[in-house]
């Protein structure tokens, strides 16, 4: 009977995703654990420190099948922290008593920080494939529609055209640098932990930084160059990358919300039957996706002053904030991976109406042009003259409703310059759509 | 296979409760619209708008048992909301098409706003009977060291004498206000909603007022002035509520973690075999409680700003802020839930050292009964006077290691007004308690 | 040379109000310092604790054209606190050293936390000001347009009709609530404090708690039950009320930009010449202050969880997070007074086009009347056939571009219960918005 | 009379930095916008775009002292951004009309856009010089006291000894990963803007791209590939640095003011006269710069999702959360410069106690050596037969308060396998160091 929105039977999957999920599951965290011992068994008997055997029978029992859950709930609720629960099991499976040997000179912290770091790499590669999935809708977008003109518009008034594969491509320069962010952050972020209880191995003696060299290389971790139980910049970090992926998403689902008004129209999310309608409002056509990519996103940017403040631990190892982590990093996961999930969706099969995005440049009367025309006359009249001068005419437009291009034809000092039918030319957006092509080009060239 | 802390198998009843996840549980949510959806069909039965029999019928299969959870999220994956799906299989489940009859008049985001209300109401009541445990704890903790006398830290350094009973009476006038704050927000928060697609009952005609009042009065909540949709001040009032809860539990946490020190030990987390014990160091009593509490309400706190900006909706009915309702609210409450159940053991079981108190105030060699003495001084010597004269000697105790007593007690000028006996009687702690009594007293006397 | 917006020379009036930024100036806090000190002095005198002619000498000289701010700036850097500094030119103002009996049995948070209530009430002064102004011009609005029909919009698709003072009074309902909020709070915020070192008033004997009744009484404050030194609910609270005002100001600021696109234009903001405008895009017209509300609500939601963080003080007298509020304190109130004041601007002169609300409610050719055909067929077909029936014509009116009515009236299942006048009258939304007016009666009814 | 404490008079050199501050003044953004317009003049005469003789004039006006401020303000009051204003004044400033070429074919949001990142290129060098002091002082901190004995602690018990260098050396890894991700986000942050109402370009034809590769050259930034007028990832990065920096800081200021702790007094922040006394209590020695630093860094971390949340923008130019970037970015900066500046005082003068941190070793009568004791008694009895052991002896001193070394002697399990001078040799710290060294050598090896 789950409560939050993540875990809910009902709503989980639009909120979150299945795979996600797993990587942060009760399962998976434990089988991370076990793992961990494994490798550190097996490398400690590699370097003489235990049995051979030991590590052998150690890691015969490290599946997360063999542990009793209900029980290590109990465990966990009178100890504090799983990791005591999972090895007291191990070495209860273990034969002979050669359980004893593991988690040799580990503490609980070691354990669960590397396990931590394994969910972040899993959780990672998720997010770099919906990146990916996303980068290649937009480029797809950007090079099918990169001479479709519609109006940009700018404190929500149109103001100049553009195409829509110009809109995508703004869009996909962000996702390209989400994604060298993410490279740029692993080696930092995909680091082990194993120092025993205050991070100097003093359990292991001089053996310890060999075993901690082996256990990370086993991992296929990073070796960190001293404890870090409470230096969480590298957690910290991935939330971080994690909130500026949200704020990319959230401003695709604003965008999407706006073209998709009924007075807009421009484009619509995936049709499917039933989706997005009302039950008693049969004419709408809801923007489901981006309704939730709203929520999601909102809530990842909340997580991340949460993260922020987890790096404020005490000492050697910290009374607290390091708990937050336990609550914020899954969810901020799980969350990003609905958004992206939504995300990829909504782009991957986004309907364009490239007529209604020509009809709406039409809807000004001309105004939308304003800039244009103002650029042509600026040679003649000077920049200031002339932006004043259509200044006027655009207010007299408004307060006539009749045509920008009549107005601007009967004007006498504009007529001195440019007859009507270069004023049309003016006037027609397609002629008017600078370097967006080059853009998208530009763009599309840095893959 | 839950991802988050809340619903972990493992870790869930840690950071959670049983009984606050219910409330926020699928089923519970889903009994809740069917709730409302009887109460809707009574109401309208008795007003006879619909067929007795209809009301009769849907009544009876408005029961959580015979909704299809698997179909249900199936129709709210294609939907994207699950009332329509509740309301689809209720209609099914009734008899001769008079299901046809049920959710007349209502909207989606009717029947789920006053079930969230539904929600927070029965949330409250675990909140508040929490809050009471906990004032309870604290007002035997009070009445019980009234006069126990320990050191006043201020700014981390030991200031002056208080008791401890004095230290808890200052928390309990917090939580206090806390259940004030309660009942002055409880007649806002919890009006339900009724009021079709725009809020304005359009599809009821003139009866609309009359169902609605009947409604929320069946189900024993306010009437709402005017919809609420998308003006949701009641729900964010309701997490800044919890956020203030969660400020004052993170200063319990946060003080009891400073007493439990090894260096300091006045109090202690209840004792349990094994709790709060280390894998590798077997001496340590670590303040388990107070670490999910600092945890917990360091996450309760930034859902705060996530149920703000929820308000921030759109129109008749938002496209994205309400969604992250369904999110942090039953976050926000499960955590509280949570941090509130670890306050109330801790404070409900604290072991307290009142010998250690005492030999802590000793530790400065009389230094903290400083103030006593300067204010001891102040008639004789003018308040500037005795400051700086008792200022020199402190730093001359910190610099020489010697008794506090001993260098007042050589000092000429202070010798010409106070002999060694009274130095002494201004330097015991006990003299030094202020008003700490009394206070505790009206406290106690305001309940 | 100003960093921060709030102060900025150029921009501070835009973002923030003189008289708001003038109740957290340091000559306001400093003469507040002074005005207790004097009202301690008084009242001491009063009760024969210091003489009187040093509460005369000693209130001659609580005014902060006496106070050498460069030295204050000097001393407070030195100290770290700037009521030392104050206290000690005072003392040295005094003639006769009678200053040596100002600040008495007071310790520096007494004054510090005291001045800031006297900030927050008058801060509350202004922000309820604001409140009411909104609030009249909301009523205004409301009563104007009661009968004014517009399209409802739900996730941004056009719902059905209500009328725009219907959108009015949902808002004016919003703010009345937290009028009644306001009122609520002042008596648990507008409390002082006075303790001493450690909130128990030690160093003034049995006479304390009489000097903290007087003093309280003398600054029209309420006495404090026992020290809230460290215990910030009171603070905390005022700032969640202003995030709840930021949240509802969000909305108004949301709904005002949507109805300012170019394909909506139902509302301007006032015009003034220049305001809004591009210096490229002569015909566009900017929603200004909608923007800055935006702005600084988002900025107004993210101190709520610094002021929630501030409420986790250690012991007695916390060490960090009392100065968070010193932070963010002055900066929640400079942004909620931008924000009231670019709404109260707005929304008292807000342009309201009816004639365009009408246009795009004939948008949809008729598609937005389908909820009450939906309603009206019901009676005759169950609604669910009415329901399924209406979303098959609707869909068909989208494909084909045909009108609404046509299609309605062809259809042989329809015309067996309504002829085309009726369906016409079914299509007009001025016979179908509920009950928007009663709405607008009951809420103006309440004031 | 400024209201932040940024800019107040008394407090604003404690909360910040002038250096910084000048940064994000009125005057060093106007000077800004003014080096872009003439740097575009420069490059567009270079082009043949404008005159040269234009550009000149141009030039030799682009002086923030030419600019009338008090007109300024007004301008930008009526026009909604300063831009407008400071060009419309440089225009009148220039003889001939000359003015009028420039800024040509810009748009307001390039100027102010490009004059931030000029803002945020000044801001990173001062946080750059901070964190590089700050490391050199840990990196003398960790060689100095390398092999200093001291108390690691582990849930605020005293858990195993560590050095104090490896304490610093820990912090210096932390402060050279945040050197590196300075590095990495210099190229993607220090990036200008220049294209125009819509990013296209439009206004200026073919020579768009290269009047924009001409201009940043010039500025010496970054060429977008595209315009990111409203893809503000580059900003919210450095958001999330300065975030993840402060994060740090806080960790520093809670373990020295748990240090400074009157209970534990193992090092005290640099001494000076007066500072961080009490006016009441003579004795104490606060931790002032802690205090600062835990203040600002916790509203350092709400800033964040602040600067997340202003990625949230509409189409091509947004409506309002740009102008959350103008609220919270100067605030980010200059918040982070105080706390930096009080970090690198504080870390600079730390003044270290390596008698006290010995003495704090002894207090728990050789507890903290249980693991060592654990792990010499480990070969013989096996690790859980010498945990259960050990922990039993822990439990037997803590009940009897006789010495750890009397109780294990005494033990006849133990005794078979070591005698008193080889258990008294295993309970030295001095001996059980682990690998502090070697981790303090490895990571000052990393410079």
């Amino acid at each position: 009977m789950p409560a939050t929105i993540i875990d809910s039977t009902v709503l989980g999957d639009i909120f979150s995703t299945p795979e996600m999920r797993a990587v942060f599951s009760d399962e998976r965290r434990t089988q991370y654990y076990l793992d961990i011992e494994a490798a550190l068994a097996r490398v400690q008997a590699r370097l003489g420190l235990i049995p051979r055997e030991a590590a052998d029978e150690i890691c015969r029992h490290c599946r997360v099948e063999e542990i009793d859950m209900a029980k290590l709930k109990a465990q966990t609720q009178r100890i504090g922290y799983p990791v005591l629960g999972v090895v007291q099991q191990l070495v209860a499976s273990c034969a002979q008593g050669l359980g004893e040997w593991c988690h040799w000179g580990a503490t609980t912290q070691d354990i669960t920080d590397t396990a931590t770091v394994m969910q972040i790499r899993a959780g990672l590669e998720l997010v770099e494939r919906e990146l990916g999935a996303i980068a290649g809708s937009l480029a797809a977008l950007a090079r099918r529609y990169r001479d479709t003109p519609m109006a940009a518009r700018s404190n929500l008034q149109q103001a100049v055209p553009i195409t829509f594969g110009y809109k995508a491509a703004v869009l996909l320069a962000g996702f390209r640098r989400h994604l060298e962010r993410l490279r740029e952050l692993r080696p930092r972020a995909l680091v082990g932990e194993f120092g025993g209880a205050a991070g100097n191995l003093s359990s292991l003696g001089s053996a310890g930084l060999e075993v901690q060299r082996l256990l990370m290389a086993e991992l296929g971790l990073g070796q960190p160059e001293i404890a870090w139980h409470t230096m969480r910049d590298r957690i910290a970090e991935v939330g971080c990358f994690l909130g500026l992926v949200a704020g990319t998403l959230g401003k695709v689902s604003l965008d999407v919300k706006l073209m998709m008004q009924t007075e807009v129209e421009e484009v619509y999310e995936p049709f499917a039957e039933g989706r997005g309608s009302s039950s008693t409002m049969p004419q709408k056509r809801n923007p489901i996706s981006s309704v939730y990519i709203h929520a999601l996103t909102a809530m990842v940017r909340q997580q991340v002053p949460a993260l922020l403040d987890a790096m404020v631990g005490d000492h050697e190892r910290s009374t607290g904030p390091w708990e937050i982590e336990w609550i914020a990093l899954p969810e901020i996961f799980c969350l990003s991976a609905g958004a992206l999930a939504q995300a990829r969706f909504l782009l991957g099969g986004l309907v364009v109406d490239p007529g209604r995005m020509r009809r709406n440049l039409d809807a000004t009367k001309g105004l939308i042009m304003s800039e244009a025309v103002m650029m042509g006359l600026g040679p003649a009249l000077g920049r200031q003259r002339a932006h004043d001068l259509v200044y006027d005419i655009c207010r007299a437009v408004i307060s006539t409703g009749r045509p920008f291009l009549d107005l601007l034809a009967e004007n006498e000092e504009i007529a001195r310059h440019l007859d009507r039918a270069a004023l049309a030319r003016l006037l027609d957006p397609a002629n008017y759509l600078g370097l967006c092509g080059e853009m998208v080009d530009r763009v599309l060239g840095n893959a």
